[in-house]
C-alpha cells in the first residue's frame, strides 16, 4: 500500500494535488460563516488527507474520550450489577475469541503455505534430478507468477488496504486515527488469501506483518468496528460499541498476531506495548497476555495434530521456530568486540535500508499512480525477477563435498527441507546456495541459523545470498500484495551476520549460527528501532536464554546507531502516507507558542446555543466540516451571589449526535429546555454510539426549520480544556495522554463580553508540520534548538 | 516498616491520633485567612499524613509537571546544542551508573550472604556429625541472633525507612508521592548491611525487595535526590535536578534491582513497567533496558571471577538461579486439569495470605507503637523462633535411604549445598527435611525445584516444610529488618506445588520439580497479582521456555481468583501506610460529582496578585500550608477589542519559589512589573530547582514588609486546568495522566465579578476515601454501583 504514498510534508505528486484542490474547492471552510475577521497570509491548514490503499481519503479521529452527556450518565447509572458483570465477561470473552481466531487463521495460513510451496519445490527438485533445468525454471516461474497474480489481483481490485503489512495503520488507529476501510471483512479475507499466495510464491516477504493486521481485523470486527456495510451488530455486543473498548481489543489483536507469527507470547505483548500502542494500562497488559496465551494453546494443539502427520508437508517446527538452543554459550571478555561490531554495522545497514526503501517507495508511488494495471504489472514483474534469481543463482555456486561425519540421509538431501540440498550437484556433494535460496523463507532462516555447522556455507555463496536479498527486500515491500517486513530483514541480517562470523572465525569461538541470529537482531533493531520486544521475540524464537545479554547489547547499539540517522521504518511509512500520528514528545519549539496563537491562525470557532434553532444547526453542519461544536448559553445568572448575567460554556456536542437529532426529528415547537425523560424516550446510548449518516442524507422541511433543538442533554458537559496561555507543548502532552479528539481553549480573562471559548484544537492542529507552515519563524528557531 | 502501619481509612491508633491532633492544633488552615464562608458539617480533609518508618510524617507531592515560567523558558532557550547533548549523554551515563552500582552491590550482598551463611552452616554440620546436637542448636541460634540484631539495631535506630521491602514506597514515589527519608544515603547503607544480616540469619525473607530499594536509592542519590543533608551536588549534574528526570532514573534503579535479584533483565524491565511505574514511555523502556543490560554484564563478570574459586563459598549458580531446563516438557490435553487446579489453589492461598498478613501487620503495628525496644525485641524473638524451628524440625523427619542410582558423593552430602543432606542420619541415608530447612533460602528453592528427583521428598516432610514456612512468612515480614516478599512466597508456593505434584503423581507425567515451579508462580500471582513480569521472571529464573504456556495459564488463573477476594499485597501495604497513591481507574461514583462541588468542600483558594506586597506573601506563606498559589491580575484590558477591564489568571506559583524570593530578598520599592533581565540577574533555573528552606527561616524586616514582589517571572504560566463542570472521574484521569501536583479549576461562566479561579485540587482531594468522608451520600450509591 506504500506504492501510492506521498510525502505529506513535501511537494505533492501532481495527481494527488489535483484531488486535494478538488476537495478544497468543495471545502466548506471557505464559506462566509467561518471566514476569519482578519485576512492572513497563512492559516493553519488542517485538511486531514492521507493515502489509504490506492486513493487519497479524508481521515477522521476516533472518540477515545468518554462523552459524559446526560444520556451516558443515565445509561451508566442504570446499569445493573448483572449488566456490569456481563460487560466484564464480554471483554474477556472477546479477548479469548480474538486469540482463538487469530491462532486458527495463523495455523491455516501456515498449513496452506507449507503445502503449496512444498509441493511446488518437490516438483522443481524432480525436474532438476532429471536435469530438465529449463522446464524446472518455467514451472517454478509460472507457479510463482500464478500465486502472485492471485494475491495482487485481490489486493488491487478488492481491498487496496490489504496490501503491505498494515502495522503503521494499526499504530495510527491506536493513536486515534481512523484509517478508512482498514479493518473490514473484505480486507480480512483478501489479507488471508493474499498472504498465502504471496508467501507461497516465494516472494521476499513475510507473513508476520499481515498476521498482525489479521489479528487486528478480527478484533475490530468482533468489536463492531469496520466499515458500516459489513459490520457485525449483535445484541449481546451492544455494550461494546465505543472506540475505547475497540481500541483495547485491537491491541489484543495486534499482540495475538505477533504471537501467532513468531510463536512468541511475551514478545507479542511487548511488541504491542513498545511499538504499536499509544495508551497503555496495567489491566490491558493482562488482557493482552490472555489473548496471546490462547494463541499459544491453539498453536500447540495444531502442532500436536500435525506431529501425527495429518497436515501434509507441514509438521516440523514445534513451538519454537529457529531453535539454536543446542549450542552452549560461553563468552570471553574479547567477544565484546565482534558483538559491538555487529551492533554498529546492523545500525548502519538498518538506517541505510530505511533510507533506500523510502526512495523506492516514492518511486513505486509514481508508478502506481498511473493506474491499477500498472500496480499489477509491477507486482508480476517483481515475481518473475524473484523466481529467476532464486532458481538461477544457485547454478553460480560450486558444489561442496558433504562432511563425512554426517549421515548419508542428511547430506545431500532432495526432500522438502534439509540443510544440504543436492540441487545440480553429483551424489555426495551439496549446493549451499540452493539450500538458502530454493526453499521457503522460513526454511531459509532455519538453514542459515543452523548451529554447529561452521563450514557449511561458502563466503561467496553468502555474499550472493546477502546481495540478492538486499535487492529483493527493497523492491518487494512496496508491491500490491500483503507483505511483512520482519522476514526480509531477518534474511538480510542473518546473511551479513554469518558473513561477519566467517570473517571473525579465527578470532572468537561464538558459533556461526549465533552470528546469524545476532546479525538478524541487529538489522531489525537498526531498521525498526525496537529493543525489549525484539529481544524477547528473538529469545522465544531461538530458545536460548544464555544468548540474552549479547542480544541486548547488539540491539541497544544498533538502535542507537540507527536513531542518529533517520526515524524507524514504521515512522517513515506513517509520514509517507500522511497519517496524522501524534508523537509522544512535543518538539522543543512548541514551548514558544501558546494555544491562543494557534487558535488565532484558524478560522474562528463555530459555537451553538444550548437551545438552538433547527435552521442554524442545519446551516452549521452543512457549511463546516467540524466534528465537534462548543455549546454556549447566554444570559445565565451564575451562583456567585451577584445579580449579573454571564455566558456559560456548557460543553461540546459531536456532529454525529447533531445528525442523529436531525434524523430522528427531535424538535421542539417552542424555545425551552427539556426534561431528562424526554430525551430518553427518543434516544438510547446505543443510538449515540452510531456513526452512520451524514447531513446530506437529512431532509428537514421548511416548517421544521423554525423549530428548536435542546442540545443540553446530548452535550458532553466535561470536555477537557486548556487556558489560552497554555503552551502548545504541554497542550499536546495532554491531548495525547488522555486521548482527545477536540480540545477546547478557554479564556484566561474574566469579564463581561469576553467569549467563553477562544478556540478548539484537533489532532491536525497539533501536528508539527502543520504548525510550522503557519508559523514559519518557528522553523528557523527549530534548526537551532533541535535535540531533547 | 510495616510494623507501625496504620489503617488510614479506619479508626486511628491512639498514639497516631495524638500526633495528628497535635499537628492539627498547629494547622494553619484553621486560621481566619482561609476560613470558609459557610460553616459545613464536613469538609474535605486532606491532611497528608502517612506512616514512614517509625513515625507519622507529612507527605509532599512531587513536581512532575514542567514549570514553564520565564526563567525556565529562558534557560531552555539559551541552552546550546552542546549543553543539550551533555544532558542526553548524562541521562545515559547515569542509567549506566545505576546499573553498574546496583550490579556490584548485589554481587557483594550475595557474596557476603553466601559466605556468612555458608560458614555458619558448615560449623553446624560439624557439630551434628559429632552428635553434639545441643551445642549445634546453641551455636546456630546464637549466630542467627547476632546477625538479626545487627540488622534490627541499624533499622530501628538509624534508618527506620530501611525496614521492609521498600517497593510500595517506590511505587508511591513514581506515582508522585515523596515519602520522606526514603532514598537517602543512610537508608542505602543500612539497607545493604541490614539485608546481609537478615538474610544470613536464615530469616524467612528475601534480598529481592531490598535490592529493588537499593537500586532506587542509588538512582535517587545520583539524581541529586534524597534528604538535603546527604545530597550529592555536583556541577556536572546541575541539569539533572528535577523530579521528572529523577523519576525516570528511579524507574531504571527499580528495574536494575529486580534484574540483580533474579538475574532477569527482561523481567526487571517488565516488573518496573507492570508493578512499579505509573508513567511510562517508549524512551524510558529503552533506557531501563539499558540499565538492566549493564547489571547483567556486571553479574556475568563476577560469576566468571567466582567460577575460578576466588569468592569463598560463593561460586555456583550461574546466570540462571533455579535451572529446570533439563526436563523436556510434553503436555497431554489432560495436563490441563492439574494446571488449572494449581492456579485456583494458588489464587486462594495468595489472597488468604494477603488477608492474614494484613491482620498480622496491624497487630505488629500495635506492638511497635510501644517504642524502639519493643520493635527490637519483636525482631529478636522472631529470629530465635526461626532458628529453633529450622534446627529442630528436621529431627522429626525419618531418614530415607539413598537411591542406588546416585553416586556416593551426591547422597548423602555434608557440604555447603547438596540435594541429599545427611544431617542426623546414618551413612547411606539422608534427611529430606534438613535438605530443605537447614540451608540458605536460595538453596532451599533450588533443592525443592530440583527435577528428575520424583521420590526425594516425603509428603510428611513437605507438609511440615509448608506449614512452618506459612507461619514464618506471616510473622517475619513485619519485623524491623530489610525484608523482601518474593522468596518467602516462592518457598511456600513451591512446597504446596510439590505436595500437589505428589498427590497427582499417578495422574500426570509433569515433573515434580515443575510442579514446585508452578506452585511458586501461582502463589506469587495470587498474592502480588502480576502476570507478564512474573511470567518472564520465572522464565529467566528457570531457563525453560517450553514451560511458558502453562506458566501463563497458572498466572492468569491465580490472579483472577485472587483479585476476586482482595487487592494485591503492595496495595494493602500502601493503604496501611496511608500513602496517597492515585489509582489508574477512577471509582464509578466519581462521575456523579463535579470538581466545583469538590472545591466547595474545601477552604476557599488563596490567590496572590501578580505584583504583591511582601507582607501579604509572608502572611499567606505563614498562615497556610498550601504549596501552590494561583496568581491573578486585576484591571487588565483583554485584547478582544472591547474597552473593558478584566481579571486575568496568570498562572500558579510554588511555595518553594516564594520562599526563594523572600530569602534572596528580591524586593521592589514601587509596585511595578520587572524586565526579564532583572530576574535573571538574581535567579538561575538551578536556584529554582532547590526545595530547601521554609518560611520560618526567612527574616523580613518591617521596612521590607512594605515593599513589593513581582511574581510574574516566577509564575508557571501554563498550569493544567479543568472547567468547574468537569467530573471528578475525568479530572482524576487528567491528574494522573500528566502527573500533576496542583490542578486549577476555572469557572465555566464568563462575566464581570466572577473570580477567574474557582479552586485548586491536589492529590489528596482526589483520593476516594477523602471524598467519601466529605460526601457520605456517594458512599451509599457506591455499594450499589460497584464494578467497572
Amino acid at each position: 500500500m506504500e506504492e501510492n504514498s506521498k510525502q505529506y510534508a513535501e511537494t505533492a505528486i501532481p495527481q494527488v494535488e489535483a484531488e486535494t484542490v478538488d476537495l478544497e474547492e468543495r471545502d466548506p471552510e471557505s464559506n462566509s460563516l467561518t471566514r476569519p475577521l482578519l485576512k492572513r497570509n497563512r492559516t493553519l491548514s488542517s485538511s486531514p488527507l492521507a493515502i489509504v490503499g490506492t486513493k487519497v481519503s479524508h481521515i477522521e479521529s476516533l472518540d477515545y474520550e468518554i462523552n459524559e452527556n446526560d444520556l451516558f450518565k443515565h445509561d451508566w447509572r442504570s446499569r445493573s450489577r448483572a449488566q456490569v458483570l456481563q460487560y466484564v465477561f464480554l471483554k474477556w470473552t472477546l479477548a479469548c475469541l480474538v486469540g482463538l481466531l487469530t491462532g486458527i487463521i495463523a495455523t491455516l495460513i501456515n498449513l496452506a503455505v507449507e503445502n503449496i510451496a512444498g509441493y511446488k519445490l518437490l516438483a522443481v527438485v524432480a525436474y532438476i534430478e532429471q536435469e530438465r533445468y529449463i522446464t524446472g525454471l518455467i514451472y517454478f516461474t509460472a507457479v510463482n507468477f500464478l500465486l502472485t497474480s492471485v494475491a495482487a489481483v485481490l489486493c488491487v481490485f478488492f481491498a487496496p488496504t490489504a496490501a503491505g503489512p498494515g502495522i503503521p495503520e494499526i499504530k495510527a488507529y491506536l493513536n486515534g486515527v481512523d484509517t478508512p476501510d482498514m479493518f473490514g471483512a473484505t480486507t480480512l479475507i483478501v489479507k488471508i488469501i493474499g498472504s498465502i499466495g504471496a508467501v507461497s510464491a516465494g516472494l521476499d516477504l513475510g507473513k508476520e506483518g499481515p498476521l498482525v493486521h489479521i489479528g487486528s481485523c478480527i478484533a475490530s470486527l468482533l468489536g463492531q468496528g469496520g466499515p458500516d456495510n459489513h459490520r457485525i451488530k449483535w445484541r449481546w455486543l451492544r455494550y461494546f460499541n465505543n472506540d475505547r473498548d475497540r481500541r483495547d481489543l485491537i491491541t489484543c489483536g495486534a499482540s495475538s498476531g505477533v504471537c501467532a507469527a513468531f510463536r512468541a507470547p511475551v514478545g507479542g505483548v511487548l511488541f504491542a506495548l513498545e511499538e504499536v500502542a499509544t495508551w497503555w494500562r496495567s489491566a490491558l497488559l493482562w488482557r493482552t497476555f490472555f489473548s496471546t496465551a490462547v494463541v499459544v494453546v491453539v498453536l500447540r494443539a495444531f502442532i500436536e495434530i500435525c506431529n501425527n502427520g495429518q497436515c501434509g508437508l507441514f509438521g516440523r517446527g514445534g513451538l519454537i521456530m529457529f531453535d539454536v538452543s543446542n549450542v552452549s554459550v560461553r563468552y570471553r571478555a574479547m567477544d565484546i568486540i565482534p558483538v559491538v561490531l555487529i551492533g554498529i554495522i546492523g545500525g548502519l545497514l538498518g538506517s541505510l535500508y530505511n533510507h533506500v526503501l523510502h526512495k523506492v517507495l516514492r518511486l513505486y508511488n509514481l508508478i502506481n499512480q498511473k493506474g491499477k494495471i500498472h500496480k499489477l504489472l509491477l507486482s508480476l514483474f517483481v515475481s518473475i525477477f524473484t523466481s529467476v534469481c532464486l532458481y538461477g543463482l544457485p547454478f553460480l555456486a560450486s558444489c561442496t563435498p558433504c562432511d563425512n561425519s554426517l549421515p548419508d540421509s542428511a547430506c545431500p538431501t532432495n526432500g522438502r527441507s534439509g540443510n544440504y540440498k543436492q540441487f545440480n550437484c553429483p551424489k555426495g556433494y551439496y549446493n549451499d546456495l540452493a539450500t538458502l535460496l530454493l526453499t521457503t523463507n522460513d526454511d531459509a532462516v532455519r538453514n542459515i541459523f543452523s548451529t554447529n555447522t561452521a563450514g557449511e556455507y561458502n563466503p561467496v555463496s553468502l555474499l550472493i545470498f546477502f546481495a540478492i536479498y538486499c535487492i529483493l527486500g527493497l523492491i518487494t515491500f512496496g508491491i500490491a500484495v500483503p507483505s511483512g517486513l520482519f522476514l526480509p530483514i531477518i534474511l538480510m541480517g542473518s546473511a551479513y551476520g554469518r558473513l561477519l562470523g566467517l570473517a571473525m572465525k579465527s578470532y572468537t569461538n561464538i558459533d556461526q549460527g549465533l552470528y546469524a541470529v545476532l546479525g538478524a537482531a541487529s538489522l531489525m533493531a537498526g531498521s525498526m528501532r525496537m529493543t525489549v520486544s525484539l529481544c524477547v521475540i528473538f529469545l522465544e524464537l531461538t530458545n536460548n536464554l544464555l544468548l540474552l545479554p549479547i542480544t541486548m547489547m547488539v540491539l541497544l547499539i544498533a538502535k542507537t546507531v540507527g536513531d542518529s540517522f533517520n526515524p524507524s521504518i514504521y515512522e517513515i511509512i506513517l509520514e509517507l502516507k500522511g497519517l496524522p500520528f501524534l508523537d509522544a514528545n512535543p518538539e522543543p519549539w512548541m514551548r514558544n507558542l501558546t494555544v491562543a496563537e494557534l487558535a488565532d491562525a484558524k478560522p474562528p470557532v463555530v459555537t451553538l446555543h444550548g437551545v438552538e434553532k433547527v435552521s442554524r444547526v442545519v446551516e452549521v453542519l452543512k457549511n463546516t466540516t467540524h466534528n465537534g461544536f462548543p455549546v454556549v448559553d447566554d444570559g445565565v445568572v451564575p451562583p456567585v451571589g451577584l445579580p449579573i448575567e454571564a455566558t456559560e460554556l456548557h460543553g461540546l456536542i459531536l456532529r454525529t449526535h447533531l445528525v442523529q437529532v436531525l434524523k430522528k426529528k427531535w424538535f421542539l415547537s417552542e424555545k425551552r429546555r427539556t426534561e431528562e425523560w424526554e430525551v430518553r424516550e427518543k434516544f438510547t446510548s446505543v443510538d449515540l454510539a452510531e456513526r452512520e449518516g451524514t447531513i446530506e442524507e437529512v431532509v428537514v422541511t421548511r416548517d421544521e426549520m423554525d423549530m428548536y433543538i435542546d442540545l443540553h442533554p446530548l452535550t458532553n458537559t466535561t470536555p477537557y480544556t486548556v487556558v489560552e496561555s497554555m503552551s502548545v507543548a504541554k497542550a499536546m502532552v495532554l491531548f495525547r495522554a488522555v486521548g482527545l479528539r477536540h480540545m477546547l481553549i478557554v479564556p484566561k480573562y474574566e469579564a463581561a463580553g469576553v467569549p467563553p471559548i477562544v478556540g478548539i484544537l484537533t489532532r491536525q492542529d497539533l501536528r508539527a508540520h502543520n504548525i510550522l507552515s503557519a508559523f514559519p519563524h518557528l522553523a528557523r528557531s527549530k534548526s537551532r534548538e533541535k535535540g531533547h
